[in-house]
């Protein structure tokens, strides 16, 4: 089959910059590229893949893009859940994956300086060896980069004490549409010095620049975290658990949530004997000095919202076991019906029992099996849809009751997004959640980086 | 004397939204509203000084300001360190003072609603009574506003431990240029809904709109802290103590220095019979559950690192006695010379020691002298130049002495402000810290937000 002269053109051209194991352009190969974990993403094709190895490979690509006017679709582990690396049909994608050295770690001053395709757990595991720690820890951490995580803002587990993403982010070296190298933020611990780009960087999706060596803070590693079980009878009781814990002043380190559908789909999955019959389980940890002890106080509080039965773990290991079920709550709920939509709608906590209140009415309305499990502590909850995707009546359902999880979280105070993003999922909704005038201001800061509208086109509005 | 028409015209306008009140035109009281606290600024005239106390009017001195193209100058407490708040001639000052009530305290989701004008210390206290705590805290907290604060992304003592200004700002809501409302962020624990624009209000010194509401995050109010007070033979043993406690894994509340001079300039000013044959004395302070014990172990990191002296508080008292001499430095230096040139150049901690001994090359090569107290825990210096501003040779070497400084800052990794912002006194250094992709990129961000220039023009940049 002849290839089309303009993309024989682009192809030839990139590999005047690049060598060739770092383009490529078989159309079964570059398919493979073309979408990340986000159900009901559109995703083009491809006209070409790019795997660059440096900033000034990066550079290339940028200047040949806008050269030939060639949309960029920037991309790390696409483990993203919101389309955000979904492929355009004709565009170069950009994968970081190949960027993966971690350049310093710097104990005194609390700082590790990484590439952007670092996997995410490849870099805490590197930093714990010289007994410092880097808290944001998405669900997907044994997969996704750092790149990635810088470009979706994401957040994890720990981010009821430590922060997300964003917090962690000093300085970065992006390449911007036309290939020119800005250098954005610092290695310090503080500095106010003009607008704050880096942090308009994070979150942005990949539409603002191509981000290419990142200055990211680090934290003394904590002590091992111990983690409480309390298992309640309604969804309120455990959502008033959470406000008391909270407004009591207290900082665990995680504050997870699961709801019966879920634990079902844990023990359908795992066989680990979790109480179905519960209505929500809670899970709580403490990595201070004295963890049993806020353990114990939480404990108490926990029976005064009405907990029936209140589990804290004496080892790590123990700890583990009980985290265990909260890490395989997303697979569970996949494997129910074969496909999901894992929303990630964060509502003030103290609204955290109308959210679960309102997902269980969502999912009778639409005859859907809806899981819900949720960082409680930070209100930010991931409706998780179950559906069948051959079935296209369910999966309309499907899409209608996320939508309605959407307009609920916005509702009750609300945002569409805690920590997964916009991309091609969450567009209308961003505008709503954002409103006109704010919209104006986003995409004229969309036109201040990317005049020609090149990188990542279609996301985010 | 008769006034401008166009000045009466504009007064008019003025007036048609704003009570009698609040608009001021008596040059003498105006004149009071043309500066801040920074040296070596040039202040112009104001045409008029307006009070707002509500969102609706501020808008109408935005709409104003634009429709007969007016710059508008916001302003907090003048408290600023950079010239950020100064007036430009004929000029509209939009004080934001009198918009003070804090709006809201919520324990359970963790933040406040609060008005632009309302004083940091003020806040402070009325979230404490809650179990609460709002931890920036300038030195000037009891007289700056969170509007100035957020202008300027301003830092503190409590930042080693707890962080900026920037990361306690969840959403604001900001008058723009032309008068519209905007609204960004979220009351909600975590939000990645779009390009994170609350951040860049952020330290944009009233360059991109004025806030009038803004959604803060708090903390649970921690323990008491207790004090340590350690003496060094050097301004290097002192700096590798600071090292070594950061390296060490410890996180105090607060972690100061003061150097000779300083010390000196406080015995001076206050005769406190602080040891100024001392050369450095270090501050460190934890609040944690048990701060004893922290202040033992840094006790013994700064005896290994050879401190002479090192005397840990017993009571929370004790602990309020070594800090005012912090307290008092900047006063005590201001008393040296009758004027002073406060810098706040921030550098990785590793490095501050180099900061520390060129600080002293350069006081001695232009015979002044420079007092450093420093937030050493974040390797940020305040080198404070004094000088008799009667005198313009003394003048010209303290204003060439200060440049030299921040040369040495960027020399070592380091950035011109950490926490005072850049406002008229910085302005030429931004550029060079940030180079020139950076500097076309921030101008972009300015013209997307206010395409006629219209405020706080001549800042930043």
């Amino acid at each position: 089959m002849s290839r089309d002269p303009l993309i024989s053109d682009l192809i030839a051209r990139l590999l005047d910059g690049l060598p060739e194991d770092a383009v490529l352009t078989d159309p079964d190969v570059t398919a493979s590229y073309s979408h990340d974990m986000a159900s009901f993403c559109p995703a083009g094709e491809p006209a070409v893949v790019v795997l660059p190895r440096t900033t000034e490979q990066v550079q290339h690509v940028m200047r040949t893009a806008t050269e030939l006017r060639v949309p960029v679709v920037p991309q790390g582990a696409r483990s993203g859940l919101s389309g955000a690396a979904n492929a355009s049909d004709g565009c170069i994608v950009l994968s970081l994956i190949r960027m993966d050295r971690v350049l310093e770690i710097n104990a005194v001053d609390r700082y590790a300086v990484v590439e952007p395709g670092v996997i995410n757990a490849d870099l805490s595991r590197a930093v714990e060896e010289k007994g410092l720690c880097y808290p944001p820890d998405p669900s997907s951490w044994e997969m996704c980069t750092i790149g990635g995580n810088i470009g979706t803002a994401s957040g994890g587990l720990c981010c009821v004490k430590y922060g997300v993403t964003a917090e962690y982010v000093l300085g970065l070296k992006v390449v911007l549409a036309d290939g020119r190298l800005l250098t954005t933020g610092r290695r310090t611990a503080k500095g106010v010095a003009g607008y704050d780009l880096t942090r308009l960087f994070v979150g942005s999706e990949g539409s603002l620049g191509v981000v290419v060596e990142a200055v990211l803070a680090l934290k003394p590693k904590p002590p091992r975290q111990l983690v409480l079980a309390a298992e309640f009878g309604s969804a309120a009781a455990a959502g008033d658990a959470v406000c008391r814990i909270m407004e009591g002043g207290h900082v665990p380190s995680l504050l997870e949530l699961m709801d019966r559908t879920t634990l079902k789909a844990v023990n359908d999955l795992a066989r680990m004997g979790l109480p179905e019959e519960t209505e929500a389980l809670l899970l709580a940890a403490f990595d201070t000095a004295d963890p049993a002890a806020d353990l114990a106080a939480v404990g108490a509080l926990c029976e005064a919202a009405g907990a029936t039965q209140v589990i804290p773990a004496d080892t790590p290991a123990e700890s583990e076991l009980l985290l265990k079920a909260r890490r395989l709550s997303l697979i569970a709920l996949e494997a129910v019906k074969g496909a999901t939509m894992i929303d990630d709608v964060c509502v003030p906590r103290s609204r955290l029992t109308e959210m679960l209140e309102g997902v269980e009415r969502i999912a009778a309305k639409f005859q859907l099996t809806i899981g819900v499990c949720a960082h409680a502590g930070d209100g930010n909850t991931h409706p998780t849809v179950c559906f069948d995707a051959a079935d296209p009546e369910e999966s309309r359902r499907a899409r209608e009751s996320f939508d309605e999880i959407m307009a609920l979280g916005l509702e009750l105070g609300g945002t569409i997004t805690g920590e997964h993003g916009v991309g091609i999922l969450k567009k209308e909704w961003l505008a709503r959640e954002a409103g006109p005038v704010a919209m104006e201001l986003q995409r004229a800061v969309k036109d201040a980086f990317d005049p020609l509208g090149l990188l990542n086109p279609g996301k985010l509005f």
